[in-house]
């Protein structure tokens, strides 16, 4: 064996060690040590699985992989793969593809799959229709409880989310109730399905936004719920694990959101990317703080004359900026979470008042005395004490209703938000507290 | 009829009326309407329900409410609704009545329950002895599959949790494998429920984190799993409607307590807590608010010259502090959802100081022209764009090594963080800026 043929034994052999090693785990496992892999390196494991673990692993693996792969694989091979995928993730992994792709990779798949998977790319990504499957158990009114356990025994998919329930529909498709596995179980086979059925079944519609969704899994401790179109048609299935996605997701976008990030950056994002998300909301943020500048040189003369005034400047705008910052941060996730209906707003808008009148006389007078000491002059400790006093209620007025007020115009309470509050704090504290000390100190000449 | 006799029966009769609509409702729904009211109306109310339907109301209700409930109800009424709560729920209902109340109630219940309440009374509320729910089905690894169907019609809890899945343990306890109801159903009745068990079953220890928990079930999908003392012996049941409360709490917890808040506060709670929760966070950074005052007091001569620079602090420390906010939000989100192993926050910090860096040369740039143009000094121009820049990247160090260094001495990365990146820009760009202005202006004498 020569030189060069012993390397690529060598190399043959690693790939086979990785390859068993990674052919013992879990498919989501799989994916998450492959995606800090080159793509022609995943290409090249994936080869060696079979259709159903690369369904498996592709659904795990993110986004912009997904879509190469989708996108250089070999024709034949995605059309059966796809096959092996849920609907839904399915028409995730397609909907990022290039529409000349997507017509090819149609037009090799089974018309029962072309279906299926057309009709949710259509839906909105936070919607129902956007987040659930189309594969979903159903049986008919009319049948027998023996002839639906026959049906659901003809089931192909024998998966834990379909055995869930087996919802009942009429000739027309219409969600009708729902069997527990238990009656076909314990029940006489000989019974209706429609005697046996629970037929109080809720359900949400295809439309539904995802929160609303998620606050409806929350509060009522649903593991799966079917979807209906506007004719009352079963159309699909949402359950828990869709919605723990949901929920993590919207929770990072709120997060995100406040700080004037994309909503969608991750710790993997690369840098390029992450500078282009990032650089828009702070060139605004340049703005409001050039606004802020502004409202400090106003006071030009007055602070020629005291300069140590500019040191209060960072103690009155950022107490304000964090006082406001928990108000915000209450109401952007009581906003989020369904907890401040339409007309109640104005009963946390007087409780936030109050907490900031209350906090705002403890930190002002507290601010008021520690500066009467340190500069010795009572005028400035009680010019501190007042402008950070107010500058606390602006904080709470502030961090209410610009969440509120977003959300009115029908854009995330979450959008910059914390931005705004900031820009309202610093202005209204500079203002107040320089002009308040240009009065008092050129009325009493200190 | 007379007046007062009338009057006692309009008040029945609206009475009457209200709990004909309450019992129509959900147990959710009645407790959101229920929690609003006085606690001697709750109770009218819930005399009406039967035992059942109050344990389903009084799990729904809110923590303070349970406790006042169980204080001050009956104590036989009690003992019968106990049994009729999941354990999980009662050991958390129970969890805050004073010791005597807890004594005399268990006194009351029957010995099956208070043993399954006392162990979970006994885990700590954030892991999975903490949020699992002890009735769990289980068949024995011996039985035939026909022994097995009438062990599970011999549950007398049909509820859907425990339908999902049967698990299988040994003569000891000991978790071995997981059978499908289908199994049940459509194989062969005589088989053995060992020749037929998945027996490869991931189950998680009594002691797990439930942070962990969310992200194990979000990253494999999982509806249900199965929980396990130190010695394998299966003693409860996590459900993923469990795990969608633990990440709605933790991501409320996380953005609560990076401003300073509990993590707990609600927009319904009493502004006189609320106060109570947000000032000790807001005296603190007071603290750190004088700090970066005294940064620039040290710089009072340079301002009397140039008292213009005061209106340029609130620019490099505003916008410093907004890119620690946004660098910090993604990191502490990632170390929420697991995201960074512990080796790779370095990938991170590189990643985080080049975005400064690109960034910083931006906004840097934009703003020396901006100030430039303003106020006609290519000095203070060039002076804001350096501090600028170096307070970007002192945001990107800050924003990462924080929430590290937090997780690194065992303290929520989320805790004050915000506060105390806040603390590092304001103080590193106020003393930036003012000692390369002190040094360029006084070299220079412009």
């Amino acid at each position: 064996m020569d030189e060069r043929e012993e390397k690529i034994q060598t190399v043959s052999n690693a790939f086979d060690r990785d390859l068993n090693r990674l052919k013992e785990m879990h498919p989501s496992d799989i994916a998450e040590e492959l995606e800090d892999r080159e793509l022609s390196e995943i290409r090249q494991v994936l080869r060696e699985f079979g259709d159903e673990q690369v369904a498996d692993i592709l659904t795990e693996l993110p986004q912009e992989i997904q879509t190469d792969l989708l996108e250089n694989m070999r024709l034949d091979r995605v059309s059966e793969i796809i096959p092996e995928m849920y609907s839904d993730d399915a028409a995730d992994a397609l909907g990022q593809v290039s529409p000349e792709r997507l017509q090819d990779i149609m037009d090799q798949l089974p018309d029962e799959h072309v279906e299926g998977i057309t009709t949710l790319l259509e839906y909105p990504e936070d919607t129902a229709g956007g987040i659930m499957r189309s594969e979903v158990n159903a049986v008919l009114t009319s049948m027998t409880l023996s002839e639906a356990r026959e049906a659901v025994r003809r089931e192909e998919d024998q998966d834990q989310h379909n055995a869930l329930y087996i919802y009942v529909i009429d000739e027309n498709g219409r969600l009708q109730g729902v069997l527990k596995l238990r009656d076909l179980l314990f029940r006489d086979l000989r019974l209706k399905v429609s005697e046996v059925m629970i037929s109080e079944v809720r359900s949400i519609t295809v439309n539904a936004d995802q929160e609303e969704i998620a606050n409806i899994f929350q509060k009522y401790n649903y593991l799966a719920l079917p979807v209906v179109d506007d004719f009352g048609k079963l159309v699909g299935l949402v359950t828990s694990d869709d919605v723990i996605d949901v929920i993590q997701e919207e929770a990072t976008e709120d997060m995100q959101r406040m700080v004037g990030l994309s909503g969608e950056e991750m710790v993997t994002t690369p840098w390029r990317r992450s500078v282009k998300n990032r650089l828009p909301w702070l060139l605004v943020n340049l703005g409001t703080a050039f606004l802020a500048a502004w409202v400090v040189s106003m006071f030009e003369d007055t602070l020629l004359k005291y300069a140590m005034l500019a040191a209060f400047l960072p103690i009155v705008g950022g107490m304000g900026g964090n006082a406001g910052a928990q108000t915000l941060t209450i109401v952007v996730r009581s906003l989020a979470l369904g907890e401040i209906e339409d007309n109640e707003w104005r009963r946390v808008l007087v409780k936030e008042i109050i907490i900031g009148v209350v906090a705002g006389m403890v930190i002002g007078l507290t601010v008021g005395l520690i500066s009467w000491l340190w500069q010795g002059s009572w005028v400035l400790g009680a010019v501190v004490s007042l402008a950070m006093l107010l500058n606390m209620v602006a904080a709470a007025l502030s961090g209410v209703l610009v969440p509120i007020g977003l959300r009115a115009v029908k854009v995330d309470p979450a959008l910059a938000s914390s931005i705004m509050v900031t820009t309202v704090t610093d202005v209204v504290g500079f203002f107040l507290f320089l002009s308040l000390a240009s009065l008092a100190l050129n009325f009493l000449q200190l």
